[in-house]
């Protein structure tokens, strides 16, 4: 699979609008879901259980989209096959008035992963950058408070990357008609009301400025240690495939690897599984 | 299936050596792995779902055994089957210096769960009236120290109880035997090398000051608001069969419902429809 085209480059402004919110395999479905996700589902479990097991490195994952456009889905269909002990998931909502009381990354230190963690984020640092923007709540703030914040947002992933901490983050890009269909079966489906928030309809008359916002962030926050990958959410498994792949690659990138046993240990053990044999 | 044969009854003391290692259940690893277990956890799966969903009530899980009795495998096999979203998983190791300055029940708050969510502790505050009482680490306090701790510890529970918050509590009964086996395959297989420590070995020597801390934990501890279940953990698949049932059990008296638009909000919802149908 070509992963390269929906990495945004960290060298060049982009159009939102020129990447596919679908790629025609909403029909392939089943097959995806069924025979091209599983062994890969499988690799990716393997090379996570790695990763629990050297405990070197953690990777972030930074989920963001508008509203119903597969974000969940994809941690309960992808993310959540792996082994729950390596694994971390954060919700971020609207900051509380504590939040509030503080620095705007304050916060996103919970969701961070340990060494030999994957960390989601279900929503992230982001939104201080989207909502905020799109509803104007920083304007007695200075006109260049988003450069900032953006230089910010670079040095934040920068430092964690240095770390050993690996950032990666997908947008999950859906079309307008998309989101229509997606809304009304949570709104006419009894058992996924609970989904659905009144919100989520008032939100989707801002629909330009949202993609306004998510453009500028694309293009200021897409950087060589922590790209930003443009999923064609239309399609739910194809894209979730996309992940799947795109997070093999990081792994095997990352390569670990079970720790072994050596030198002066491996002599101990000797010793030990004796001991243990003859007791 | 029979549960209540598992149960620690609050009511009076048992001896550990009464409840039984193995029910010869092991030769039917397959049976139960492939066809037993698989729809019960879709079951679980099901369940666990509508608590996050309604987002009223909570579930705290907490696996204590002796090293290599098979917590982290239920883990693997039984709760990673669950959604990630709702799902919080908190390993507790030897208390950091900082942790050490601070009463022992403060890092213990880390893993527990919001509503909505199931937290598995994967050992807790449970190893300072174990580990501690093994190793004689609080040889200068009262000699009443244990009976403070567990009434504080019930007292902490009911507490969890009292506010939404259920607290389940496994412990994994293992044979001596069973032990040696499964110690030196992780021993002798360099690709299990990673979950040998070597003090694994050294603790064994303790084995029967261990089964005494248990026993006693056992038998403080096992209240009607959070009982303590004593799994036959030499047969390993018959253990995580007996956890999914109870989890099971636990959560239908929950009895959690996907959240429903009611009233008011039902005929803003119709009208929400009928605004994006014709947008």
């Amino acid at each position: 699979m070509n992963l390269s085209k929906y990495k945004v480059p960290s060298t060049k402004d982009i159009k939102l609008a020129d990447y596919k919110t679908s790629e025609g395999k909403k029909e392939d479905n089943i097959d995806i879901r069924d025979y091209i996700i599983p062994p890969r589902v499988e690799r990716l479990k393997e090379l996570h259980l790695k990763l629990h097991a050297e405990e070197k490195k953690g990777i972030m994952v930074v989920l963001q989209a508008i509203d119903a456009a597969g974000k969940d889905e994809a941690i309960s269909y992808i993310f959540s096959n792996l082994n729950a002990q390596g694994l971390k998931v954060t919700a971020f909502g609207e900051p509380s008035d504590e939040d509030k009381k503080r620095d705007y990354l304050r916060r996103i230190h919970d969701g961070e992963p340990d060494c030999g963690q994957i960390a989601i984020l279900n929503r992230s640092h982001y939104e201080e950058v989207i909502a905020t923007k799109v509803h104007n709540l920083l304007e007695n703030e200075d006109d260049d408070i988003f450069e900032q914040r953006y230089r910010q947002i670079n040095d934040y992933e920068k430092y964690l990357c240095e770390n050993g901490f690996t950032v990666i983050k997908f947008f999950f890009h859906m079309s307008k008609k998309e989101q229509k269909e997606r809304l009304l079966k949570r709104m006419k489906n009894p058992e996924k009301n609970w989904e659905f928030s009144f919100s989520d309809v008032e939100e989707r008359k801002k629909w330009n400025q949202y993609q306004k916002a998510f453009e500028d962030m694309l293009n200021h926050t897409s950087t060589q240690h922590s790209p930003w990958y443009v999923l064609p959410a239309d399609d739910e498994w194809h894209t979730r495939h996309i992940i799947t792949e795109i997070m093999i690659k990081i792994l095997e990138k990352i390569d670990p690897k079970f720790p072994k046993i050596t030198g002066e240990d491996k002599k101990k053990l000797d010793q030990y599984i004796k001991l243990l044999e003859n007791e």
